[in-house]
C-alpha cells in the first residue's frame, strides 16, 4: 500500500464503495489524478455538450458506460474535483445497476486503463495524508461504519468530528511548551540555569495526570459501549434464567424487525435497547440446559460476575418460603459486596405468586424488578432497569476513549509523565527527564497521527473495508 | 403496493438502494412529492446558502443529517427534480456511511416524517406508470441486476433499451391496421362488403407467423443464455469425468478471482467463459463418486443428454485398445444421431498416451479435443470448443426472447393468428375472426404493458429487489 520513502502513492485507485452483493444500485469510486480521464474515456453522456473541459464538480451526469462499443450500463457519474473531495484528490463516483457482473466489468475496464484496486482503507489513508483528517478521525470512520448501537455510533461520530483530537492536541501543546523550556535548559546545561519554574511544572504535571487518568478511565466505559455492555444472568437452578434470556432477546427482535430492507446478522445473545448494546455472558449453558439440567457451581457464577458490568440475579419469587427468602437474600448480599458491578434483583414467576413471604419487604428495598419471564410480563420494566443502570455510569466526561490503541498510548503517556514527576522529586538530571517528556509527547502524537510509522498505518487502515 | 382503482400511489417512498450489509457507503433513495421536503428537514448543508427554493437538480450537496440535534451522519445528497429522474417524480438520494445502524436510523427518521417503505420494485413500477419505460423494459431492469454473464447481461441490456418492445410494437401496429379494417367490415356487415383485401391479409398473416415463430424459437436460446447453457458430461466409468469437471471449474476460479472486493456466491458447477454461462447437469454423482464407484446406467445417460444442450463425451484415450476404440466410436455415433444436441468428443488422459490406436483417424474426424484432465493440459482447448459451439447456435436473430412471460404471450399470440388463418380458410364469419385478432393484439399488448392487470404487475414487480 505504502511507498516506503514518501508514504504516499499518487496513482489512481478504484474500488466498489457499496456493500458487496447485488442490489438496485452500486457505487464504484475512483480517486487520483487520472480519475476523470479514465472515466470519461468510457462515459458517453446523454448531454453531448459535456466534455472533460467543462465538466463541473459536485454535479451528476447521466449516460452510458461503454467499452468496445458495448454498452455495459446506464450510469450516473458524480465528479468531485480535488481538493473538494473525500481524499482531496480528484474523485469520481460511478453509480451503476447493482449487478455483480456489471460492477466487475466496469472495474476490469478501468483496471485495464491503468487504475489500481484500492487497498482496504486506502481512500481514507489518502484523506489522512492530504490533511483532511487526523489519524484518530480516520479510525473513527471505521468505527462509525461498524457501529451497531446509538451509543457506539455517538462515540464514533464525536471522534470523527475531532472530539478526542482536540483534547489530545490541547494536552500535547501544554506539554510542548513545557518541553521547549526543558530543552532550553539542556542547551545551556553547563551554565546550570533553570528557565522552567519548577512550581509551575509540578502543577502542569498534576493537571496532565488528572486529564490523562480521566481519559484512561473512560476507556472501560467506551469499550463496553462499543462491544456491548456485558450482562451476567445468575441464580439458583430452575429459577427461569433461560426463559428470562429468551424473553429479553425476543423483545429486541420485535423492536428491530419493523424496517424491511435492513438485514441484520443474527448475533446471538446481544440486545440493543434505547441505543445501548448489551451482551449476555456465557449463555450457551443457559440455552442448552433449558433450566432443567443446569446447575452451575459457585465458582462459575463468580467467574461470570467477574466478566460482567451488570448482573441480573434471578430468584423464583413464585412459591418461595420464608426460610428460602432469607437464604437468597444472604447469597445476594454477599454478591453485591463487589461494588465494581451493578446488580439487579429479578423476582421471576410472579404469575405463580402465592402468599407473600414476610421477608418480601427486604427484597423490595433492593434494586428489584418483578417479572414473569414465561408470560413475558414486565420485561419492559427490566429493560428500563438495564438502561437506567447504564445511565448511572459516570459519563460526565464528554470525551470517551473507545479505541484500544488510543487507550494504550494514553497509558504509556501517563507512565512517562509519572516518570517525569518522579525524576523531579529525585533530582534526576534534566537530560533524563527530557527523555521521558519526549516519550509522553511521542505517545500522544501517535493518537492523532503527528507521529506515525508505516507499520502503524498498515495496521490501522488494513482493518478498513475496501472502498473506504 | 397498488391502489386498485388508480393503479398508482403518489405518496413518498423510501428504501435502501445499495446491497444489504455494511460497506464504505450506502445510498438511501426517496421518491415522491415530499422527497425534498422530508430530506431537507434533516439536512444541514455545509453551504448555508442552499435552501429548498434554490436547490438545483442533478447537483450534490454535502452536509449533516440531523435529528433531535444529534448528527446521525455526514452525508451527500443528490437531487433529481421530476420528471428528470428514474421515476419521473422528485427523487432524493442520500449517500451515507455504510453502517447498518446509520442506514436504519435515517430510514426510521424519514418514516416518522411520513415516508413509506417502498415495496420491492416500486421505484421501477412508478417509472413504468409514468411512461419512463414499458413493461418489458422494466422487467429487463430486474434481469440486468440478476445477470451473471456477458450474454445474459447483453440480452437484458438490449431489452432494457427497447429491443423487444420495438419489435412487438411493430408487429402490433401491423395487426392493428388489419384489425381496424376487419372491424370496419363488421360495422357494415349487413351490406356484405370486404374492405380488407383477403390476398393482402394472407400475406400479412404469413409475415406475422414468421416473425412470431422466429421470436418464439429464440426463447430456447435466450433462456439457456440466461440460466446457463446446460452441459452434460458422459462416458464410461473411470475415463476421468469428475477430474475433467474439476479442471474446468478450477479454470474459471482463476479467471474471476483476480478482482478483490467482488464477492461471488459460490454457485456450484456453473462456469462462465468468454461471457457465456455453462451449467453442468447432474454432477452431484460425479463429485461424490470421484470416478471409482460411479457407474451410471445407459438410461441415466440418456436422461442427462435429454437435459443438455452440449454433451461432452469423455473417453480414456491413454491406453485404449483397437477393439475398445471401435466400441467407443459405435457408442458415440449412436448418441450423435440426436441432432438437437451438440456433442464434443473429449479424448482424456493424453499424459498416458501409448501407442496410437489404428482407429484414431476416425476419432480425429469427429469434433474432438484431446486433454489431460489430471494435469490440466489443453483445458483451454476444451473451453474454446465450448465457446465455439455456442457461437454456432443460430443467433442471427437480433432480438432474443429470454423472459418466459414474453414467451408464453408470443405462443398465445401465434395460436390466435393461426386461428385467424384457419378462420379465413374455412370461411368463418368476420365477427368470429375479429375475436381471434383481438386476442392476438391483447397477448402482444401484455408484453410491453399496453394491457396490464394489477395481478400481472404485482407478479412482475414483486420479484424485484427492494430499492429498485
Amino acid at each position: 500500500m505504502l511507498n516506503k520513502s514518501t508514504g504516499y502513492n499518487d496513482d489512481t485507485i478504484i474500488a466498489i464503495a457499496t456493500p458487496a452483493g447485488s442490489g438496485a444500485i452500486s457505487v464504484i469510486r475512483l480517486s487520483g489524478p487520472n480519475s476523470l480521464l479514465f472515466c470519461l474515456k468510457h462515459f458517453h453522456p446523454v448531454n453531448k455538450n459535456m466534455t472533460v473541459e467543462n465538466i463541473e464538480s459536485h454535479k451528476l451526469y447521466f449516460g452510458n458506460f461503454v467499452s468496445d462499443e458495448t454498452i455495459i450500463d446506464e450510469v450516473l457519474i458524480s465528479y468531485f474535483k480535488g481538493p473538494s473531495s473525500y481524499t482531496s484528490e480528484d474523485v469520481i463516483e460511478i453509480s451503476c445497476h447493482g449487478s455483480e457482473f456489471i460492477q466487475q466489468r466496469i472495474i476490469e475496464i478501468l483496471l485495464a486503463d491503468g487504475a489500481r484496486i484500492a487497498e482496504p482503507g486506502e481512500f481514507t489513508l489518502r484523506a489522512f495524508f492530504n490533511g483532511r483528517m487526523d489519524l484518530s478521525q480516520a479510525e473513527a470512520v471505521a468505527d462509525l461504519i461498524a457501529s451497531q448501537s446509538a451509543s457506539a455510533h455517538s462515540m464514533a461520530m464525536k471522534q470523527m468530528r475531532g472530539g478526542i483530537s482536540d483534547k489530545i492536541n490541547y494536552l500535547r501543546s501544554k506539554l510542548i511548551d513545557f518541553a521547549s523550556l526543558i530543552e532550553l535548559e539542556l542547551d545551556f546545561s553547563e551554565e546550570d540555569v533553570e528557565f522552567a519554574d519548577r512550581e509551575q511544572f509540578f502543577n502542569l504535571i498534576s493537571d496532565l495526570k488528572t486529564e490523562l487518568s480521566s481519559l484512561i478511565s473512560s476507556f472501560s466505559l467506551g469499550n463496553v459501549m462499543k462491544q456491548g455492555i456485558p450482562v451476567a444472568i445468575i441464580g439458583k437452578p430452575n429459577v427461569g434464567k433461560s426463559t428470562l434470556l429468551n424473553a429479553l432477546l425476543n423483545e429486541e427482535k420485535a423492536i428491530v424487525s419493523h424496517i424491511p430492507g435492513t438485514t441484520r446478522d443474527a448475533i446471538e445473545d446481544t440486545f440493543i435497547i434505547e441505543g445501548y448494546k448489551f451482551r449476555f455472558i456465557d449463555t450457551a449453558g443457559l440455552r442448552e440446559s433449558d433450566d432443567f439440567v443446569e446447575n452451575i457451581g459457585i465458582e462459575r457464577t463468580y467467574e461470570k460476575i467477574k466478566q460482567a458490568t451488570i448482573v441480573l440475579y434471578v430468584c423464583d419469587i413464585g412459591n418461595i418460603s420464608n426460610s428460602k427468602v432469607k437464604e437468597v437474600l444472604e447469597e445476594f448480599k454477599q454478591y453485591i459486596q463487589d461494588e465494581t458491578k451493578h446488580f439487579i434483583f429479578v423476582g421471576n414467576k410472579i404469575d405463580q405468586l402465592g402468599k407473600l413471604p414476610s421477608h418480601i419487604k427486604e427484597i423490595l428495598e433492593l434494586d428489584t424488578v418483578f417479572v414473569s419471564a414465561k408470560r413475558k410480563e414486565n420485561i419492559q420494566l427490566l429493560t428500563d432497569a438495564l438502561v437506567n443502570t447504564v445511565k448511572k455510569f459516570n459519563i460526565s466526561n464528554d470525551v470517551i476513549v473507545s479505541n484500544s490503541r488510543h487507550y494504550q498510548a494514553l497509558v504509556n503517556a501517563n507512565e512517562a509523565i509519572e516518570q517525569v514527576e518522579e525524576g523531579f522529586n529525585n533530582d534526576i538530571t534534566t537530560d533524563l527527564i527530557a527523555i521521558d517528556i519526549r516519550q509522553a509527547l511521542h505517545e500522544l502524537g501517535t493518537i492523532t497521527g503527528e507521529i506515525t510509522t508505516d507499520d502503524l498505518l498498515g495496521n490501522i487502515f488494513g482493518k478498513f473495508c475496501i472502498g473506504k
